[in-house]
Order: C-alpha cells, then sequence, then structure tokens
C-alpha cells in the first residue's frame, strides 16, 4: 500500500509517482473533453492519443473503460445524486419531481458523455453504482410523494425516469451544438403527459431485468471490452 | 453510358458488369445489416470487412457514405412516404395522425440504422432527399388536418415530428433487443402530451435553420468524410 515503505531512500520514487498521478489527471481530463464531445463510444485509443500517452498506460490505470468512465464522471454523479437530495427537500412534491427532471436533463444536455452515463450501469464501478442506487431509492421516494399529492399520474413507473433518459439522449445527442434547447421542448411535453389525471392507458413498462439488460449496453457499440485480447 | 458500345466485342466486359453488380449488392446487404445493428456510426471499413470487399471497392461505388446510406434506405424511405400517404387517406385525421407516428417509430424500432436515418439529412443523395420533403410536406397537411379536429394542440409544430423521431432514435438505440418494446410507453406518453387541450405553455421550437443544421450531422459522429484524405 505505501511503496515508498519498501524504498528507504525513495527520492527517485517520488518523482516518478508525481509523472503517474500527472498522467492520471491528464488521462482523466482528456476522457472527460472526448466523451463530451463524441459521447461514451469514443474509444480508449482516441482518449490516449488526445491526452498524448500511449495505450498501454490508459490500461494501466483503468483496466476497462467502466473504470475510466467512472473516474470521468464521479463528481457529475456526485451533483446528479444531490439533484435528488435537493428535490426531496422541496416543499411541494410535485415542484421538485418536475425539478429534478428538468435539472437531471439539463446536465445530460450540457455533457453528450454524461447523457449517456444516465442511462447506463457499471456493475464494475462499485463507487459510481452506490451514488446511482442512492439516487435511485430517492427517485422511488420523490415518486411516492408525487402520487401523494395527487399531481402524479398513479401508472408512474421508475423506469418511466430511465425511459426519459435514454429519450433526452437521443434529443441531446442529435442536436447538439447546433439546437442545444431542442431538448427543453421535449422535457416539457413528457412532464406534461405525466401529470395526472392520465389521458390514457399505457403500453406496460419493460421489465426490471429486461430495462437492467439495456443499461448494461446502452449506447450503439455498448462499453465492449475495448483491447481485442480481452474480449476473448 | 453504356460502355458496352465501346467495346463492340463485350463478351468480356459483360462478365465483368455481372461481378460489379454483384458486388454492389453484396455491399448493400451487407450495410443493412452492419447499419441495423450498430447505427449509422458504423465505419465504411468495418462494411468492406463484413462484405469481403475491398474498402477501395466500396468507394468506387459510394463516393461517399451518405450515398451508401441512401442505396441502403431507399426501400425504407419509400414504406415511410407510403405511411405518411396512409396516414393522409384515414378519414379521421387525428386517427390518422397517431398512426402515422406509431408506424414511423415502429420503423426505428425495427431498425436502428433507420431510426437515425429519420433524424438526419443527406443533402447529396438527391432521390432519397426528395422523398423525405414529399413526407415532409404530406406531413404538414397531417398537422393542419388534426388541428383542424380540434383534437391536437395548437401549438405543435411540424418540427415536433423530429424532436420525437430523435426522442425515439435515443430509447431505441439504448434499449436494442433487450427491451425492444420499451419505445412504445414513450411514444404513447408524446402522443397523449400534445392531444388538446394543451396542459401548458412549451418552450420555443428550435428554428428551422438551427434543426436542419443539427439533422445534418446527427449521431455521435455525424456521416463525416469516411477516409481522412478526403476531409481537409
Amino acid at each position: 500500500m505505501t511503496p515508498g515503505a519498501q524504498h528507504p531512500d525513495d527520492t527517485a520514487a517520488q518523482p516518478l509517482r508525481r509523472d503517474a498521478e500527472r498522467n492520471r489527471e491528464r488521462v482523466i481530463a482528456t476522457a472527460r473533453r472526448v466523451f463530451a464531445r463524441d459521447g461514451l463510444n469514443a474509444s480508449m485509443a482516441s482518449v490516449a492519443r488526445e491526452a498524448g500517452v500511449g495505450i498501454a498506460t490508459i490500461f494501466r490505470r483503468f483496466p476497462t473503460k467502466e473504470e475510466l468512465v467512472a473516474a470521468v464522471f464521479a463528481d457529475r454523479m456526485d451533483a446528479y445524486a444531490d439533484a435528488v437530495a435537493v428535490a426531496l427537500d422541496d416543499p411541494d412534491p410535485w415542484h421538485g419531481f418536475i425539478g429534478y427532471i428538468e435539472t437531471a436533463c439539463a446536465m445530460q444536455a450540457a455533457d453528450q458523455g454524461f447523457a449517456d452515463v444516465l442511462t447506463m450501469t457499471f456493475p464494475t464501478a462499485k463507487a459510481m453504482e452506490e451514488r446511482r442506487n442512492e439516487a435511485y431509492e430517492g427517485m422511488v421516494r420523490l415518486i411516492n410523494r408525487a402520487k401523494a399529492t395527487g399531481r402524479l399520474r398513479e401508472d408512474f413507473d421508475p423506469s418511466d425516469l430511465v425511459l426519459i433518459h435514454m429519450a433526452n439522449a437521443g434529443v441531446v445527442n442529435a442536436c447538439g451544438d447546433s439546437a442545444p434547447d431542442a431538448w427543453r421542448r421535449v422535457v416539457a411535453l413528457f412532464i406534461q403527459s405525466v401529470e395526472a389525471p392520465a389521458r390514457g392507458l399505457l403500453p406496460p413498462s419493460p421489465e426490471h431485468g429486461d430495462l437492467y439488460r439495456a443499461m448494461l449496453r446502452a449506447g450503439p457499440a455498448g462499453l465492449d471490452a475495448p483491447a481485442p485480447d480481452k474480449s476473448n
């Protein structure tokens, strides 16, 4: 754990560790920029190229793309979990509910990479999944409170939030910088559609397991193991 | 135009032309499969590899990816234009309107490549753009008829159809085969949200020019010139 302890004279090791730390930060900063611009399908190779490091350096630090994604979006996931907490603190549950949707969708609009992160799950990135599960539990409470006020339709399902984030990611990714506010209109329509009373029946929600599998592989190329020798 | 005319003895040229035709058909069939599976961001190189032809062969036939896309989706664009015509024939304009949305969104769900095609424009693929413009004019009539019955909210804009197709593409791409029917619920919510009377104001629609620019570049990587030496 403390490699320095094995090297009583670590004057040489220190700069090496600092170099490694600088490399790590450079990779994360570059990946943040690349994911924001190109979405999560951007390859590890393109991140390495733009960061000016070898592909081996990236894989040494982040053995899977999931781990790189988790490192890049750790602060965004924190902000996302905060948005749920803020919504739960709202004395008006319906206002809190729609405030959460608008905030989370705005976070997607601000970052194409995060737009996808919100519709995916990363089982090996433990810390990130903990934040997500925490946020999910908060959202379920948010939904139940909004239903209790009679403002949210009774057949609203927590999975509908995942679906709106998938839909919003589609709008955000397609509109890019050309029509950067178009998502607001889609989200406004969605909010009006879930307000009680319901205007009609809805097709059933996807099964929990099916949606989970979709979230494991969301995005056209998923987050497949990035190096051929790892995908056997 | 008729190369054979320049070769009075074209017994050698004939098989060559047949080979070329077979190659063309194989490339289109392969591209159809690859686009349906991976979306339009699939590279020309991956199509060439799966078709078992050289990359040069593809570029000789289809100098731009737009032209390959247009060739692959020509029949889908025809079916799409037909869906608009069927909707216009419906004696109940509202029924025709929602029938069109459901049909077009189902076509997106059946083919990830086409899901993106519906939210993009391909200026160099003339025949395809003609079909799209024809369909667009039909949709405007469809919208006006549905408004005239009082069932469609007055502030519905033709661009809202583009937005729902972008949103639906997001759901379809993210859910893939894991939750293949999830889009139906999102589309049902969307339809309920546009039914009159409107439940509230909406943010403005994107400017026509902005949305057009978005459609020129829709998709995380757009349809950039595929070979570096063409992108100068």
